[in-house]
């Protein structure tokens, strides 16, 4: 293997095809195999699993990807998380996390040696085992597969306030033909390259989703190019399939990256450089399903959607799918990359960081661990009088503005609160916040703006999935939040409700996972006041949404006036690992006082509004 | 008024920018007014309403579009709808058909003279009266305001199959950023040149949201070119805010883009041309709130976010606002625009189209007068033997897709009968389709693409609220449609459901609105399939979410067998203006037995999934 490289020594290049083939067996193993691991005799039928589910076609790219990364983390001396934007990429991650060695240390059983590969093997997407996607089993992931849309929402939450990291996130071609995504290109105008981390897509190009092409790979170079400039991204593109020739060009773009990086970084934080930066992103364009069979039954596989979820799809009837099967499980020469007891090489093993480097041991991927608590100001000290009940006032969230504004200030060296909202914060009451912060913004500012900053601890775009998002991955990565957000519109984000709901069920499960903050949705703005938004505004609903789970998950708080608020928020700000939806007034009472019970009826699932 | 237009005589422009001041003049009106409509005596704090409630922003631009696109529809001969994007478009949607008379043609009490006006006036945003937005009792609407981000997407819907159409629609720079309007832009790698009308985008760039400033208006001009170009679209920018100037620059440039647009269908009509058109869009960048007061209490308002709702906001205590609001009404010259009488100077009148062509009356913004019945083959034909309960089948989704293939068929020569789905009608069982039509793609295709055609009845993209969006804009313009999804993501569209209940709900209510199809939900690929995406998918509560609609407006089947399924789709594609929701099973009984109880329970609110 030659390569008239600049950036891999002949050696290391050999290394790292030989790493990427071990992730690639093993992802191969764990979709076919529940026996015979390393291949150690010929391959017979009773050694594949009964029922052959997972998805083969993004994997051997992200395997690419993350045997890339793990090399620059060492040369860079990196604090890097991996996002896992297409739907299924879990043999993946799940195979890198084991060859690095952070999957043996959370799960002792699937050891490093050929019976934790057999155990391996036969856990994935196996009843009782493991799910196909990088789900919350998986360590180094904060991010559930399945749904798609919300990667690089999930990247940048997490890259808010924490300025040495990177958040590697690899985005699908087909997740980006989602709403949800392609909005999320443009939270580089949200970005502060002081103080708040970097965000690195990978756009994996990989050309087909179930079995259509996909929109980006079927629009010309220069259209694709443009619409990521247009985004505000400067991409650099690797394209091709052969081996020898991608590590070459992988690696070279990710040191041009990563030097990019470093310089935008720099360049704001010792310059003092404000102007809002062209960060770095690669497109990688590289066949799907990779490395797979080239033909099966007749028909092209490698390069095409075929190579979605099985290739090879019947090896109990079909006897030259069985023979397939194996000359492709050779292809990866497993004996050249696992020692006779099942060990990776150790020449391969130590291409991987080490410790908390690990993509897989990274602490802000387990943000129960960095969690700490918020100072929080006696939320007594800002009670109003309420002589008698339903007398007027100046409106439940406004008295709560005051609290939370103190939040902001008592919390502002820890760095690990901020406020989330469609452009809404002000309309929803809670004005005051703006006293002592700002709206971070990064895009260009002029002189009638109001309330805009580079820094600020308010977030507002006009895409509840972009909160969610955000939010989401701000308190996956051990931080704290509020989004605040019209009830009529919080219907947007129902099903990503559902997935955080998901993952903090299945995380609660994971003793290693320690918990997170509670995502605490305030809802004001409520359906109710027909006077003015009326029926132009949706119904609402999102409290029946939300009952539907487990109470071990969710509570929904309705609170008759602004002290009930006040104690309300300052009880959902130390809670742990819930979502906590809170329907607050903004308007004076008595008026609020029916909007409540209004909406106390819907709480109840009379559904008044229909 | 003067101009050295090419395109617009002086005499013209004076007599559109005349319209354009009266479409302004009645939307202060709307806001503001309970009387003295015509300023025939000194403003009064009793003329003024007590509530002042409407978003004025946004409508000053609209006004202007829709007097150019008047004179386009006159000198083009178009057949072309409008639809209004920006949230709160009211008082521009209903004054602009009050002014071309389709609006007192369907409410004759609010006729075209003194009374008529008052009464206009006094509607708006008024308990009893008519919303804020475009909805469905404004003439020539098939777009709910509110919850933004689906204007795009109807516009598509509405021109697929529509080849004489041209769907000019306004995209708000706050909807902008919403996630389904960021990947709506893409559909235009979906639509035929041959068979289907254009869609032609107004970007309208005013700058600002609530109290934020847009993304779009604040990245660089490049940034923006680069970006619509990336998403394959050719924007015209029309930029300023000198009325003369910039009604030159806006009548040359539709002139352009119609005569760009007519190019692109000879092209492919007459000439063949199958490659994929960079269609032509415009970005109107004008200021918010343009015309309105420059300053108030001190701050600017006319381009600012200040502009958005009620610019001048408490007459009733402030002497100077009265005056201010006075001055304001009177800047757009009442006397020159209405007669003795009330009604507009016939010169004016004379400026927008007649009859049908008018954009209020366009028959396609009212769908169900021109929807026809679908030819249907009798469901009984395609009834498979069930000797006993439970008995193995093919799966019942695959039973139905023979019945799907030849509706199909049967309406080809019509044309009004598509089925949609986020890449998902082969997995749900329905790939028969296919042995009579393809995907309909307009994108590069490829040696091993299946099923991919510039013509075809099937529309996938990887975007729930794509497929969505498209289907209501074609059902609300007169057609038929199925919705296929997998029962796990369909929640994604939860609040688009809800939007158009909504709309259904309204328009049964008003006459003049003929019943339109019903919009088809067939749900597979349930979430109780736990050995294959198991926990990955999402949570079955989309019936719950449903449910809570009233029984007038939804309607949620679980037929146990692929023989029942056969009749209630042959039901649901005969009803009229429900949201018919199908659960079916794709897999052979009776696994698919099982999973239909396991959602009936659902269905019930037991909530199995939590």
């Amino acid at each position: 293997m030659k390569s008239d490289s600049n950036t891999l020594t002949p050696e290391l290049l050999q290394h790292m095809d030989a790493y990427w083939r071990a992730a690639n067996y093993l992802a191969v193993g764990q979709i076919y195999l529940c026996d015979n691991p390393l291949l150690r005799r010929p391959l017979v039928l009773s050694d594949i699993k009964h029922m052959l589910l997972g998805h083969w076609g993004t994997t051997p790219g992200q395997n690419f990807i993350y045997t890339h990364l793990n090399r620059i983390i060492k040369k860079y001396d990196l604090d890097m998380i991996y996002i896992s934007g297409p739907g299924h990429g879990g043999p993946a991650v799940v195979g890198n996390t084991y060859l690095e060695g952070s999957y043996s240390e959370i799960y002792p059983n699937i050891s490093q040696d050929e019976d934790g590969l057999r155990k391996l093997f036969r856990q994935f997407s196996f009843p009782g085992g493991i799910s196909s996607h990088a789900s919350p089993e998986c360590p180094g992931s904060i991010h559930e597969g399945g749904e798609l849309g919300y990667s690089l929402s999930h990247a940048f939450g997490a890259a808010f306030d924490n300025p040495a990291l990177i958040v590697a996130c690899v985005v699908g071609d087909g997740e980006a033909e989602t709403g949800p995504l392609a909005t999320a290109w443009h939270s580089n105008k949200f970005l502060d390259p002081v103080n708040d981390g970097a965000v690195l897509p990978i756009l994996h190009l990989n050309g087909y989703k179930i079995s259509n092409p996909t929109i980006l790979a079927r629009i010309s170079h220069k259209e694709l190019e443009q619409l990521l400039l247009g985004y505000g991204w400067f991409p650099y593109f690797v394209e091709g399939h052969e081996p020898v020739l991608m590590h070459e060009a992988m690696a070279s773009t990710l040191d041009l990256v990563m030097e990019k990086i470093r310089f935008i970084q720099h360049d704001a934080r010792i310059n003092g450089n404000n102007e809002r930066p062209c960060w770095p992103m690669i497109v990688l364009n590289s066949p799907k399903g990779w490395t797979g069979p080239k033909m099966v039954d007749g028909l092209k596989n490698e390069g095409t959607f075929r190579s979605h979820q099985v290739p090879i799809s019947d090896p109990a009837t079909h006897p030259g799918h069985l023979q397939l099967l194996e000359s492709w499980l050779q292809s990866y020469r497993p004996q050249e990359l696992f020692d006779l007891q099942g060990r990776l090489l150790p020449e391969l093993a130590a291409l991987a960081p080490v410790g908390e480097q690990r993509m897989g041991a990274n602490l802000n991927a387990n943000g129960g661990i960095l969690l700490r608590d918020l100072h929080l100001p006696n939320f007594r000290d800002y009670a109003v009088s309420v002589p008698i009940p339903g007398v007027g006032g100046i409106g439940d969230t406004h008295v709560l503005a005051k609290f939370l504004r103190d939040v902001i200030q008592a919390n502002s060296l820890q760095r690990n609160f901020r406020v989330f909202g469609p452009d809404e914060t002000i309309s929803n009451g809670l004005g005051a916040i703006f006293e002592v912060t700002n709206r971070q913004w990064a895009a260009s500012i002029q002189p009638n703006d109001e309330f805009l900053s580079t820094i600020g601890r308010v977030l507002e775009m006009l895409s509840e999935h972009q909160c969610e998002g955000w939010l989401e991955g701000y308190l996956l990565t051990g931080r704290h939040g509020v989004f605040n957000c019209y009830e009529a519109f919080v219907h947007i984000v129902d099903s990503m409700f559902n997935q955080h709901a998901k993952w903090l069920k299945v995380s609660s499960q994971l003793p290693w996972r320690l918990p997170i903050a509670s995502l605490n949705y305030l809802l004001s703005s409520h359906v109710w006041r027909q006077d003015h938004n009326g029926f132009t505004h949706q119904d609402p609903g999102f409290i029946d949404h939300v009952v539907n789970k487990k109470a071990e998950v969710v509570r929904v708080y309705l609170p008759p006036d602004a002290n009930c608020l006040l104690s309300v928020m300052d009880h959902c700000l130390r809670s742990r690992h819930y979502v906590n939806v809170i329907i607050a007034g903004k308007h004076p009472a008595p008026q609020w006082l029916d909007m409540n019970a209004a909406a106390r009826h819907c709480a109840i699932g009379i559904g008044i509004w229909s």
